[in-house]
């Protein structure tokens, strides 16, 4: 199949079709191949294309026809406006993060690792095999295939200290994404609002969700070891909530990952206010100088809700994510699950099961840490040199992104319009916070396109601060 | 690469880890290679599936060891009732519908076709392309990739009535599936603690998506001609509802298509209440001896919001879906699908939108439609002989299922055992009513696997009608 030719083709015809009353019956396959001097296939790849665009239309059996341009007339959908109300949620305009750009940007904006960092040659082949396999056509049981919740227990389970009950495959659900798992975790476990703490800053994703959930955001502050004990045992007596959401390994986006003793006592907080520690590791295949050590292997008493995701590090393609939680916690969050979207692509499952089970995955991850590693320094030397007013207050042991605090006063909505202006994408820190933010903060990815163009962002990114100064 | 000979070493080295201390190493590959005198890919291939039931842990660089076994202790988790609470939504039992049985059972009782009605070929050929693709390894936009809204938007607009304004391709929002429009449309439009009205009986998904939404579900009594327009006139007034859900083709599980006059007294009704009506097309490729016509393509004034999956004609594995809707309705769906799951993996759409593209899925869908017919038409004649007790009121002219009223004052739970205990799963009607149900009825679908049983299954239905009548 050459698809040059067939885009030559699909052009000309196009032209043709400009040219044509709407209805207009289209030459036969076989006299378009003889014209063309092309295949069959060549010529119905252009005919799909054009059918994509709407431009025609096939009647099987009839042949092709010019669609029919309509005319549209202006629309009035004022009444929505009554039957609909005010929003529950006050409307979050898109993140930054989410946003694609040019090519030609430099992109410190993103949410996720360049094309680059993840295992191409894997998931190709994974994807090849699943569409080869029964997982193609079949559909797995509601909780996960039985094998990928088998993978994800044992992944946990492998960090659990002797003396406590490592998790079971039954207690994992397999979810589309760890954003859906959010939502549900929200919905099942908190309710319609109810309160729900949240470290402050956090994951903008995760402040979304609770939004859209209903439930009541009380923000606690987490600095660069996390939230203090008592601040957090405070927050559970003043507001009575039984839910704590937080990242204790590589936090986006401060990077922090809390030290082994304040885990401890975090668990314990949370223990002792017979309340859940919802525990995001989001980061967990990006350890840089340390690993990832997740504070549900250490807990078997159902206190904490373990989430973790596979679409970050695999491919944003194959959205699987599990959350691992015991008792009736995890039957309510499984309930939740299954009216959301019944069950996970058995397809998504079996390719992403494959990827993380080859030898080759783990040859990726180490790679993937040494490139983390120097595209990190490389962005913290460059920015330190040539815009040392963004300043760094710890440089984080794994993760995707820095996070900067800004001289007082700066105008975060003018310095990302004249970093843009100058080609450099990046986000004002302000949708990390729950509530107003602390100061001016901007999070830089290294994680994004092209590394070679990090010192001229950071270049660019020092000059915009200097005129945004006062 | 021999499957066979791959679960044959397997199934060796089990028995070698079932006698080994934990922590063993195993022999190296090399060794298991020259022992078992087979390929590196099948020695590879057996230790991949023994690590995936958690047997056996490689580290890296290291080697492959026999897993520790971790003793269990009992668990406590009641502490958990407490932060719980009551579960706002009364828990429903899982649908029957979702249930996996045996292969020797004959099911009458699933929600999704039998493979052998999918475009198998189609399906493979699509996600073998994809993984080839650029789409493998991307992020599409939130909602959806350009060319599958595009899709979906002139499929609607085929059926466009002219002086009506089709929709264009940016009303479109991609779904994983149409439960999770559901949720998310019950979310965006009603909101919680708002009246929903819901025709009844109708689609259990629907019902379970509203009871978890937290909406307050109003039904609506609907027969073979949908329902009756002063009757949902008298139920918006009441409830103060602005949303209607209904099916009106080949609603699910009465297979009731509504007659163009209905279609059109209904919207009446729904504009002249400032409403929405949702309207889930479920059954768009399922017309047998009609097609689907959409309410949606007769309004261009926001009213209706369209639901239209691809899961159950394409692949249970592709779970792709849309709904378009106009105006702010529109946004505030997209909202609330960004919330809950940023994005549909671009891979499932890619291979989606190449399916239902290739001149192959015309042939696919004549051949259903075939199938769909004698299928439905062996079924009904073998009820009408051998269990005349389960009166069908009108033979649908599409969809999936027959649904029967059966003699008043028989047990359903009963039946549904008898049948089960003989080998034939049926799924009582109960499932299907928001409220209390209007009398014993069942649903049975024609679309499940092997129709050479059809007879024998609807001679124990009869066998158990007989014995459940007093």
């Amino acid at each position: 199949m050459n698809n040059d030719s067939s885009s030559r083709i699909a052009a000309r015809l196009q032209e043709w079709i400009a040219g044509a009353p709407p209805g207009s019956r289209l030459p036969s396959t076989r006299s378009l191949v003889a014209e063309y001097q092309a295949s069959p296939v060549t010529v119905q790849k252009a005919l799909q294309a054009l059918t994509a665009h709407g431009l025609i239309e096939s009647r099987p059996g009839v042949g092709t026809f010019v669609r029919a341009a309509r005319t549209a007339r202006p629309s009035d959908y004022g009444w929505q406006t009554a039957a609909l109300g005010s929003p529950k949620t006050p409307p979050r305009s898109a993140s930054t993060t989410m946003r694609s750009t040019t090519n030609d940007a430099i992109a410190f904006h993103s949410g996720y690792p360049d094309r680059d960092l993840l295992p191409e040659r894997l998931v190709r082949a994974a994807l090849a095999r699943a569409s080869r396999s029964d997982a193609a056509l079949s559909r797995p049981p509601a909780a996960g295939l039985p094998e990928m919740q088998s993978w994800f227990a044992h992944e946990l389970a492998a960090s659990t200290p002797a003396g406590a009950t490592p998790p079971a495959p039954s207690d994992v659900v397999v979810l589309p994404g760890s954003q859906s798992g959010l939502s549900s975790i929200f919905r099942a476990l908190v309710g319609h609002g109810q309160p729900l703490l949240i470290e402050s800053p956090t994951y903008w994703g995760a402040i979304l969700a609770a939004g859209h959930a209903g439930v009541r955001v009380v923000p606690v502050p987490s600095g660069t070891d996390g939230p203090d004990p008592e601040e957090l045992a405070r927050a559970f007596e003043e507001s009575g909530a039984r839910t704590f959401y937080a990242q204790p390994n590589y936090a986006n986006p401060t990077g922090a990952q809390w030290p082994a003793r304040r885990r401890e006592q975090v668990l314990d907080v949370v223990r002792a206010n017979g309340a859940f520690l919802v525990e995001d590791d989001w980061a967990h295949d990006f350890g840089i100088s340390t690993a990832s050590e997740p504070i549900a292997a250490r807990d078997d008493s159902g206190h904490v809700i373990y989430l973790r995701s596979l679409t970050k590090s695999v491919s944003p393609a194959i959205r699987v994510a599990a959350v691992i939680a015991r008792g009736p916690a995890r039957e309510r969050i499984l309930a939740e699950r299954a009216a959301e979207s019944m069950y996970v692509s058995g397809l998504l499952q079996a390719a992403a099961l494959d990827v993380v089970t080859q030898p080759g995955w783990q040859t990726h991850l180490r790679g993937l840490r040494h490139q983390l590693q120097s595209r990190r320094d490389l962005l913290v030397t460059s920015l330190r040199e040539l815009a040392p007013q963004a300043h760094i207050d710890r440089v984080p042991k794994g993760g995707l992104n820095l996070w900067a605090r800004l001289p007082d006063g700066t105008d975060l909505e003018q310095l990302t319009r004249t970093c843009e202006d100058a080609g450099v994408i990046i986000a004002a820190g302000t949708e990390w916070f729950p509530a107003e933010p602390e100061g001016p903060f901007i999070r830089l990815t290294y994680a994004g396109p092209n590394p070679g163009a990090f010192r001229e962002g950071a270049r660019i990114l020092g000059r915009a601060l200097r005129g945004a100064s006062r």
